[in-house]
């Protein structure tokens, strides 16, 4: 199996595709709040976080509420979360140093390899919620080659919305067809495939947890399916 | 000397900073029209083409016509060029290489090393005129390592409008004195610190050919001069 032809842009989904937000979060604020003298269950603040994601995002996409950057929506939802776990009262240095731990996200171990291989043949980027700032940060802290980062904040509009996948095409003067999108959601790449795009599926397994019960195959037959980023550069010659 | 402290991000003009776009233009074009069996001036072109750069973006910058990326600019302004210079009927796909002839700029010598030293310690990307597309693929040919692609087209106004360099730093949620823009054209510069943004002046005494008048020398003392990219990452710490 190879990839299909004519691709000249790959687009990435970001966090569960390419980082491991869960994994990092836990990590990374396990040790500053033991620093801290905090106990706070990281792990039920980071999944009570992300499941606020949808619902937060649903908002600007329903037009409730204006563009926010998901920086700010973040925070936002972030002292909800630390108030249902009852969490001490914290100081506003230290909720920005919680927010930005979406900033310092560690990649899959196959990540940055792949994409390093991927880089030389094709122009990559990731399509992502998070804001423009929130990817370049994380590049640079996960050495992620990106050529350009493609944030949703470009369209101001989040996926699954087409604004986002064809606001990709438009601006690089790419038809659907020789962009394609690489994420470890079906959702994503349902949306992206109705706009036209070429669709690569990477599972993700332990994305949300040891108890993870979604997106564990691809649910269509997307154009390529591989076991990670490696295998994904493997199968597009790269 | 040392930079100023607190940087963290470096943007770059790119054409004549970066890329050497007149000799880039006369040597691609010289080679392909040669094969075409075209006799046209293409230094001329080159000049006359670039010539008309700074009409065409005034024309949105004072609102004459709406937001319009740059190569939509450059196409137009070539046929003017080509008929001024009574050149031969050309195809569309004809015009279209030659138009995309911006996409394929070399570097100056000392650009890419320059570069890579820098990106170590600094964000670094363009802040350029050109559209995404552009620079993306002239990163792409030339090899530049940016990080992201601060373009023009990303806050719908041409430099300088100061609303090119401040949405830099909205963007990168960075104070104006944590940004420097490096460029070897004052009128830039003098822009970029009226927004508060540090500054660094290289001189490029050969972009517009060997008889060149204008940004020899830096005419006010900017926060860095350097002769050139690598002396520049120097003076940084890089």
């Amino acid at each position: 199996m190879t990839g299909p032809e004519n691709v000249k842009l790959i687009i990435f989904d970001c966090f569960g595709t390419v980082v491991d937000w869960r994994g990092s979060i836990i990590e990374d604020l396990s040790k500053w709040g033991e620093q801290k003298g905090l106990s706070i269950d990281w792990a039920l603040l980071a999944d009570l976080w992300r499941g606020s994601y949808e619902p937060q995002m649903g908002r600007v996409r329903s037009g409730e509420i204006p563009w926010t950057n998901l920086d700010d929506l973040h925070f936002e939802s972030l002292q909800a979360v630390l108030s249902e776990l009852h969490a001490p009262e914290l100081g506003q240095l230290d909720l920005m140093y919680i927010n930005r731990v979406w900033h310092r996200l560690n990649p899959w171990p196959d990540a940055v390899e792949g994409l390093e291989r991927l880089k030389r043949k094709f122009v990559i980027g990731p399509l992502s919620n998070a804001n423009v700032s929130l990817l370049v940060n994380m590049a640079k802290f996960a050495n992620l080659p990106w050529d350009h980062a493609f944030s949703c904040e470009l369209y101001q509009h989040y996926k699954p919305d087409p604004e986002t996948y064809l606001g990709v095409c438009r601006m690089m003067y790419l038809d659907p067809e020789e962009v394609m999108l690489c994420a470890s959601h079906n959702y994503d790449l349902v949306a992206a495939r109705e706009c036209g795009l070429r669709t690569a599926f990477i599972p993700r397994s332990t994305e949300y947890g040891p108890g993870q019960k979604t997106d564990l195959t691809a649910e269509q037959e997307w154009d390529v399916i591989a076991s990670d980023l490696i295998e994904f550069a493997t199968e597009m010659s790269a």
